[in-house]
């Protein structure tokens, strides 16, 4: 199964604009640029484009791995936060932020097993493994 | 330096629905699904998203490299295509194919160097560096 995203630059680091379109057509010649990475400007980034795919993955993940199990999961929600150092020009951590709905007959404690897992074992945390990442949960 | 995304999903894995959201608005409630995903449904997937990203980040980084030797890109191009092994729940390789346009002073053999350096050491190839990747370049 295969997915594809262009990226287009044209001219150098600073002045140079780019723009990235993915197959859906979610996004269409989206603009990105040094400024949209590296400091305030408008546009896209890598690094949210990353967090959007990681929040994504887990929070699929999440649902399957509840119902295996058995339950089926109500509201969940995941932030992504990705930490980017420019010194380093290194993805320093990845911040996943759960909060999540009660399910009847499923306490917290099994909630958070079943949430960890999914951390552990959805494709995105697999292919970032070299990030230091976390997971916080509320469930509630 | 800190980007975020948030994903929502309601409902169990293969009726249950989902959305993605970026920082800067450029996702915004967008729909993803496990048809989005996993079949031919529409919508936008974490795999096109991390093409997105890395397509994005490597186009970027490889600018930088030749505004360090002292070249100014013309067009650069670049298209991510992210293979996602469905049974295994893994991604099992990303594939960079990169179209450039000549530039002056610049041969092919050095070109070429610049660009697997830039595939090498962009932060979300170091993120992904579990992930087999390859960059084919057509430089003309």
């Amino acid at each position: 199964m295969k997915r594809t995203a262009t990226a287009r630059w044209n001219g150098d680091l600073k002045e140079g604009k780019g723009s990235i379109s993915t197959q859906s057509n979610t996004l269409a010649e989206t603009p990105y640029s040094f400024n949209a990475r590296f400091a305030e400007g408008t546009g896209t980034n890598p690094e949210e484009l990353l967090g959007a795919a990681h929040a994504g993955c887990f929070t699929m993940a999440l649902s399957a791995a509840l119902t295996q199990q058995g339950f089926t999961a109500g509201s969940l929600e995941t932030k992504a936060i990705v930490t980017l150092d420019p010194v380093a020009l290194q993805i320093s951590g990845i911040s996943l932020e759960l909060n999540a709905s009660l399910i009847e007959g499923l306490t917290e404690e099994q909630f958070q097993g079943v949430a960890q897992a999914a951390k552990e074992n959805c494709p995105l945390s697999k292919a970032l493994s070299a990030v230091p990442t976390t997971l916080t949960v509320r469930y509630q």
